[in-house]
């Protein structure tokens, strides 16, 4: 089956390219550019209306959200163990995991950082939106860094596809916006993985 | 392996009441009112440091997240059909609904609403955010209504776990600060699920 990815560079569409390249399966490419405002063209919004990448075409489906396009390719590709497939605790774990970051960490936090029209109208007031988005984006790098610290892998002592996007929210721009460090476990497993 | 949740009467935990009566299995409840500030009492935030419901134990286990409890009782309760585990992309269609439903419907849209502060540090601008949020929740109810002018459910033709979460979303007092009237498909749905 044909796959194509819509991406961005430096987006969190970053750890779907990281499993399909581990899968080894041939896959196509487009560049859906974030800070040009591509993701918002009539082009692009006629493919996913929500005007969001990740965006993953599969012959004549077109999957959008990072943790369902991660969750179709583990499980499509189940001799990659890249999820605890036959374990629905172990499973809901990553799920946990994935709501976690795609929802509090990236919606809610990266978004009032990066995307602060978001959440308010008037453009005069995006700084204090900005500002308390770093407040949660400091929060969750504390929890991340509490769990990485105590474990090796975001789910049990094996890697899996929470990983890769872990890796992805752990990037030194999101930590030059909170000015914070990227706490020396994340770097570790960042390293790692 | 017994079951206790934690829940707040009128909050999404709603679809994990709806999915444990129907599997059956008898289970232990607690209610953490979000409105008195249950939930960021010192003792639940020993449960879930997020301070957040629901909540689910399973024996030693802690889990959190919707998505993730929905996940986890469907696999453990397969014969009940709650979510499409054999087919990869439904599977991952479910997963799709589930990240949207949370991340930018209730995390977001919904949170801006009801819990503006996460989203801005001084309490005398609660109110753009506010508002901002009922207008992101409008085209959230017109994107939901539309798919349910045209499907009978979120996923194909069958009911699935993800339904009673849009039920749960679908509820008059988000339509009341939309100033919304509950359009009628998602109506229609909530009455035959």
């Amino acid at each position: 089956m044909a796959l194509k990815l819509y991406y961005s560079p430096g987006a969190c569409s970053f750890a779907v390219h990281v499993l399909l390249e581990e899968i080894g399966q041939p896959f196509t490419q487009e560049c859906v550019s974030i800070p040009q405002g591509m993701t918002s063209s009539a082009g692009f919004l006629r493919i996913n209306p929500k005007g969001r990448v990740p965006v993953l075409v599969v012959g004549a489906e077109v999957l959008t959200e990072l943790p369902a396009i991660l969750l179709y390719l583990a499980l499509r590709h189940p001799e990659g163990n890249w999820l605890p497939t036959a374990h629905p605790m172990a499973l809901a774990r990553c799920a946990e995991w994935f709501n976690w970051l795609s929802g509090t960490v990236h919606t809610m936090a990266v978004g009032q950082v990066w995307q602060a029209g978001r959440f308010i109208g008037e453009p005069c007031l995006e700084a204090q939106v900005e500002a308390k988005g770093r407040i949660n984006l400091t929060q969750a790098f504390e929890r991340i860094e509490g769990h990485l610290s105590r474990e090796p892998y975001a789910v049990g002592r094996q890697y899996s596809a929470v990983d890769p996007y872990l890796h992805g929210l752990s990037i030194s721009s999101l930590d030059s916006a909170c000015a914070t460090t990227g706490g020396p476990a994340r770097s570790e497993t960042c390293a790692r993985t």
